[in-house]
């Protein structure tokens, strides 16, 4: 087990909101920036958290993301837009079109915001719950690099395409967050790093057969061509409902790639992605504090139910509330992130992020030694 | 196996309009009605189409359905919409709502309208496309009788839930149409007439276990209380991403039951019923024969995908489109089905419909000794 770096969440933020201002990003910016990755760190979704770093990183430096880009409006027609990043980070675009998002909504009860030309977006939930925060419904979308197989062929053709949806208040918020892929390639990931098999059908191989070892298929999933593939929500072929991930994926593509006349997932390669949003007023449903009561009573319900297996009933976002009550102060990063981190900090004359604690494996200890060795 | 009845199109459309006629609803409705019944055996989806006369009429003569229900709006803002059904037949009150929410995208640049008070709706995937027909996009949502499991629990607490998206037109047309469980409750249906195991994990018994013997599950999901459910897309348990189907179940609750301050799937009880649909323009997105170009396209490249199991790489509505093509004048009706709508008929003294042929298993014949004994 590769060790876990336990990092002090302000030194974090001062860390990462002046790596993002040194790239380009004004203050405002990298510190809405820094925000994102760590709320995704604080959730338990470190995927999507500071270890995206050294991507985002390499990205700027190539000029595929542009710190000073501003969307802008393509076309509307009432209550729905297109906007062009113009190759922002997609957080930025995001931001952006939330805000546009729920200023529709108000006006003329939802709004529809599709973004094109932009770049990873981090997590799809974010913008949902930012949307159910402020009173409203969230559902968002996002295209992303192909490595998902359509139903009957092991050619990776659709991105993870993700699906958030959001609404309600406070810890019986409906926090859903998903890919339409069995599971998302951070999962994959995760084995990798600790080399133990997948025990599940969550890939297949370029011949279409399911693939257990998760080094190969990160290796073959990384190739050019690509060699392996995610399977759609519902696992290979039609017995499991396969066909309904990669429908659903499809629908994805339509409401980014397809509606912004932009390239789809079969066409991306780390950028030009697509996402977009819908915002929907709850006024003509009773308002917001009568909707999220009604939530907030099914949550309550469904948790009740008695588990059939041990684990208990959750609703969506349970986990990534626990977690993020758990994180409140320190963030676990894993040593390999937390040094790209280091170097790039270094690099730009930046303090790195204060160590708490470091976690061995299995055990958690808090020896200077260790720190050092770092 | 049962003995499938290959009934004449037109005769099933007079039969079927006629009763529907005498049971109350006006010419217009009846012909409708018959009409969305007729289009789902045409496309194969025979669990929706004539074999549910039986449950319609029972519905009607105990007053469940009120076949002069007019549906009206309880609150509105901007381009969203809560309407009562005032305990219509679903597809009537859906057809309402699909031309509201289409005449808002055309002001609004997107409508969306829940339906509360209504009744089994047939298929989803007939209100998205007749949004796509007109040139929009359509997403349509239903809840139902609680039948599927959330992950953890074996207590039947959500609804099928289907989830329609269509865009695009003619045989390249976007037309996805999937219960957001494993699969739907029809599949399971079809195991118990011709009494095959199901091979896979479709339904779990009352401790969670994995269930094969479709007569068992179809006798425990209809006992009440129930003592067997369908497992979400995904599966029991996670490893396969069940919780994804029962987030994406939870979602169509939202747009539904929560939406419409009305019962979600849990207190659900063959009736009181909510839907909704939305509505998207595509003038924000180049207009709609661009998008239709668009989704064409993208068809076509998946369609042309090397397959890795044999069976061809389809487009959602590949399948429904190649039935609807084979059956334009005869559509297969499974005997007791057409047993139940001929004793209809016959007690409102109309005319059963005409029987083509009749196929005996895997042996096609149209004897006329056959018919007689029907």
């Amino acid at each position: 087990m590769p060790r876990i770096i336990q990092v002090s969440v302000p030194s974090l933020r001062v860390t990462l909101s002046s790596i993002f201002r040194k790239q380009g990003f004004n203050s405002t910016d990298a510190l809405y920036l820094a925000g994102t990755l760590i709320d995704a760190d604080q959730r338990g979704i470190s995927s999507h958290g500071t270890q995206r770093m050294a991507m985002y990183d390499a990205k700027i430096r190539h000029r595929i993301i542009d710190p000073h880009a501003r969307p802008g409006i393509v076309r509307s027609k009432g209550a729905t837009l297109l906007i062009d990043a113009h190759a922002a980070m997609g957080q930025l675009a995001m931001r952006e079109a939330t805000n546009l998002a729920i200023g529709l909504a108000q006006s003329h009860g939802l709004g529809l915001v599709t973004v094109r030309n932009s770049n990873h977006f981090g997590t799809a939930g974010q913008y949902a719950r930012k949307a159910a925060d402020s009173g409203f419904i969230g559902v968002v979308s996002t295209n992303s690099n192909p490595i998902v197989a359509p139903t009957h062929t092991a050619v990776p053709a659709l991105g993870s395409n993700p699906i958030a949806v959001a609404a309600g208040y406070g810890s019986d918020q409906l926090d859903f967050d998903a890919a339409t892929s069995t599971v998302s390639l951070g999962k994959v990931e995760v084995h990798e790093k600790t080399n133990q098999p997948i025990a599940s059908d969550w890939a297949i191989d370029a011949l279409g057969n399911i693939s257990h070892d998760p080094v190969t298929i990160m290796r073959n999933i990384r190739s050019k061509p690509r060699h392996s593939a995610l399977t759609p929500l519902g696992g290979t072929g039609e017995d499991h409902g396969g066909y309904k991930g990669y429908g659903l994926g499809l629908a994805v593509e339509l409401f980014t790639g397809l509606f912004g006349d932009a390239p789809t997932s079969m066409d991306l390669n780390d950028t030009y992605f697509s996402h977009s949003i819908l915002v929907i007023s709850p006024d003509a449903y009773g308002g917001s504090d009568a909707l999220a009561a009604r939530v907030s009573q099914l949550a309550k319900r469904l948790r009740s139910l008695p588990s059939s297996d041990g684990h208990p009933v959750l609703f969506p976002g349970d986990k990534e509330r626990a977690a993020l009550a758990q994180h409140h102060d320190t963030v676990p990063i894993d040593e390999v992130s937390y040094k790209q981190v280091r170097d790039i900090a270094w690099g730009l004359d930046i303090d790195e992020p204060q160590i708490v604690r470091i976690d061995d494996g299995d055990s958690a200890s808090a020896v200077g030694a260790h720190v050092a060795s770092i």
